[in-house]
């Protein structure tokens, strides 16, 4: 579950009462957390709050259950002595139990997230947006197999680092069919795949062509359950949308 | 100039008064100002602090003199939808005159930054860490020049996207011999250079291989500057390297 809590968008009557994004949120997490097993909070919705942004997002945090996985979507990444602060912000700060981070800056400024225990760092892979093509999807040339593009190369060489036990990959759901390969390439990691909803990913295509034994996908959807209502009764929208969501993901699962 | 203050590495005197981030901050820019024409604030390090680094950052922004120009180094770039946000956040929530954005997620991450007028989009090209070995000098294969690298295609597909009026690339001084090839990639855009100081990188390199006609460089220093001194004379000290630095720069400048 997203909350990617964007104020301009709240049901009216809440829109105008202080604390709105953390009162909707409460009331989001209240109605769904028995559909989902995670949340993940993109950062930019709250930073863009200013500092009552940052308090809102750690009200929230603070009110997810324990039994839920928290996820900081916050695609940092710098050079090492400074990725450490962003380790230290999300890891210790804000307590989530894991945060995303971009590959581009390299090993350095991806290794200081690896280095806390009981901790998962999730690398962007193959993103779930259009500007994906941009240079994710590049052919690169050395001594990878001829045809290997960017974003497999980034898989690969992050699998060196880390094991799957602290390290996932985002891939976007719209890349559903190029799962088949991913799951060659990194067949035991577990993937976060956003883009299911809003951005017109597709559950059942997801699930077919990435579940590994150990089911191995946090399917993500923000906008399409948090949005799915815009009255007094957002929230029972919400976890309609959101039981929906798991009512058939369950059909695709392997049996135990 | 970078602000990239560490609330642990400051002066005695200083850490355990309340608000001592912005107090050393105010006094760094104080002796500084005259030596440089711009702010870095990496924003890792107020992250980090939760809340109250929030509010140290956005104290240091209001006190920055108009006259210099501010840029927040935040790496940020997600999803068209989320990088609103985030251009929101650094533009309009705190008003900084630039920002540094990863290029990874490709056009539709980037391009809502450079939809804001007179802002600028510092896009990371070849940065200054180890880890840029990692992706960013990958060989990359398509319709360009064989052995291109892949920060090199970062910096002329970016480049298609805007003008040489709203966009800058980083480029680590500790590439110095390899602006020369990036400034023929490159010729008119201004280049943000870390690295220089505490990273080794060279100032009289940098400015060898790097100055256009119209200079076209931002050379940053941080640690060796903000962490000159820790006594009570700190700013002072501070200062007197900002100095060293700008007079070392004005010998290697084209003449008018």
């Amino acid at each position: 579950m997203g909350l990617d809590t964007d104020p301009t968008l709240l049901p009216k009557h809440l829109a105008q009462k202080p604390n709105a994004v953390f009162s909707f949120n409460k009331a989001i997490i209240d109605a769904t957390k028995e559909y989902c097993v995670s949340y993940k909070l993109n950062t930019a919705f709250y930073e863009a709050q200013g500092i009552a942004g940052w308090e809102a997002l750690q009200q929230t945090i603070n009110y997810i259950p324990a039994t839920h996985f928290t996820i900081a979507d916050a695609k940092r990444g710098d050079i090492g002595n400074t990725s450490h602060q962003y380790a230290k912000t999300f890891f210790e700060v804000y307590n989530f139990d894991a945060v995303t981070v971009a590959p581009y800056m390299g090993e350095d400024s991806i290794r200081p997230f690896l280095e806390y225990e009981n901790k998962w760092t999730i690398v962007l892979g193959l993103t779930s947006n259009k500007g994906s093509n941009d240079f994710q999807q590049l052919t690169v040339t050395g001594n990878d197999t001829p045809g290997t593009l960017l974003f497999e190369k980034v898989l690969t060489k992050v699998c060196t680092w880390a094991s799957e036990d602290n390290l996932m990959f985002v891939v976007g759901a719209t890349h559903a069919t190029a799962l088949t390969h991913i799951r060659s390439l990194v067949p035991n990691h577990f993937l976060l795949v956003p883009g299911v909803g809003s951005q017109g990913g597709s559950l059942q295509q997801v699930s077919q062509y990435g579940l590994n034994r150990q089911a191995g996908l946090l399917v993500n959807a923000s906008r399409a359950i948090i949005y799915a209502g815009n009255g007094e009764d957002f929230a029972e929208k919400a976890g309609e949308v959101a039981a929906g969501y798991a009512n058939e993901m369950q059909q695709y699962l392997p049996p135990n």
